[in-house]
């Protein structure tokens, strides 16, 4: 049998990784890092600075593969994902028959939290139901950027008693603006909000050095946040950020 | 000036802790410890378990007060916990002003993730409205019981792209069942809707020796949670859980 072990990293920060993460760290023969391109290189550095910090005997391996990229111009967004993820898991099985002798372990470091809108899981159900079963894997929770937003800004993720909604600035309507999260927004959804009377509380590259909160009324820090956004991208060629929108009471 | 830190201690397992968490627990001069009574001694031990095994140079204090009950038969919810958090943030500060030095810090140790149905955050703003301003806090984020229910059996949060609701057994609703987390429900919301096609992944004491996992369609497992809920309260005197319902498709 092999493993694989699905490893949440935490949302930037490399002492937001815990215990039981490093625990499973020490225990992989293997890592796999999937690189998505340029824009994406300081996340693998992260997995690596991740790997030299807190693996005591450093005999792993590490296999380093091109992540297929998602073809965004497909008209329909399921149907993109769904062809992305059979090439992903194409690529997948070929790492597991191919790099993980029997008996070995094999870990995945992921961003954030496994369960949060990362597809891995999903692809290894995919790999298995396409005939390659001769594994097993483990999940480890990790800190997600949501956690970390509400921790930086000091706020709690939902109001008394009352409900969160986590979305995606695709997903992000009118209804939602009570109290929700977004992740995976990569056109400034809340722009389209600054009517409603609502608190934004937003962050970018939390927990690292490049760290950017602002928070504030919408109507009064949108263009703020839309002009650091688009700087902090220019500058590093990425930006990964989360935005917790809260309506006034 | 005084500081507080509010450190996520993860779901149940003392290895969800971070070594940011961990960090922290090395700073901290005090430990405050709010027992709510008999029920909850196991989660005081996991605290006291959590500063033993973490801290390098075991020269803290713990101050160990009795939490203010809620009253629950007040008849508005909100009412109640307003009238709870009133009587919360007393303590809190006369633990700030009585047992906490200047430069010194103090330290609690949350269950799960201080962001996340923790009243913590909420009760330090109204120290801070009531006039005791002589202190500065920091928020740790820790794994939450979501995560860890996730994580254990082994499936994402959210369909592809799809949002996620965390809500309450007390607001749980028929619109929520596309893909629902529910925290915090004593009266196994869940029974109500074992006519909807859902799928429930069903979790208590998770990450501890105690951990019941069962999952599967709601209206063929509703029995054996409810069953072995029960139980598991009768033998402990306490139960903790938390679930996730999904449509299925």
């Amino acid at each position: 049998m092999k493993t694989l072990l699905l490893i949440g990293m935490g949302a930037g920060d490399p002492e937001h990784i815990t215990v039981q993460a490093i625990n499973a760290l020490n225990r992989a023969d293997v890592f796999f890092v999937l690189d998505k391109g340029q824009t994406t290189h300081d996340l693998v550095r992260l997995r690596l600075e991740i790997c030299q910090r807190y693996i005591r005997e450093p005999s792993y391996r590490v296999v380093q593969v091109s992540d297929p990229k998602r073809d965004s111009s497909t008209p329909s967004y399921t149907a993109g994902v769904e062809h992305w993820h059979a090439q992903r898991a194409e690529v997948f099985t070929r790492l597991i028959e191919d790099q993980l002798a029997e008996g070995e372990c094999g870990a995945f470091l992921l961003w954030g939290e496994p369960g949060l809108y990362d597809s891995t899981l999903r692809i290894l159900d995919r790999v298995r139901a396409h005939g390659c079963n001769g594994f097993d894997y483990e999940v480890i929770p990790g800190i997600s950027s949501v956690q970390a937003l509400a921790a930086r800004h000091r706020i709690p993720l939902n109001d008394i008693g009352q409900p969160i909604r986590i979305t995606t600035g695709r997903q992000l309507s009118a209804n939602d603006l009570d109290n929700v999260v977004v992740m995976l927004d990569a056109h400034c959804s809340f722009d389209a909000f600054i009517e409603h009377d609502v608190d934004i509380y937003w962050g970018a590259y939390i927990g690292t050095q490049d760290e950017i909160l602002i928070a504030g009324k919408l109507s009064q820090v949108c263009d703020q946040i839309k002009q650091a956004r688009a700087q902090a991208r220019q500058r590093k060629g990425w930006v990964m950020d989360t935005y917790l929108l809260r309506r006034r009471t």
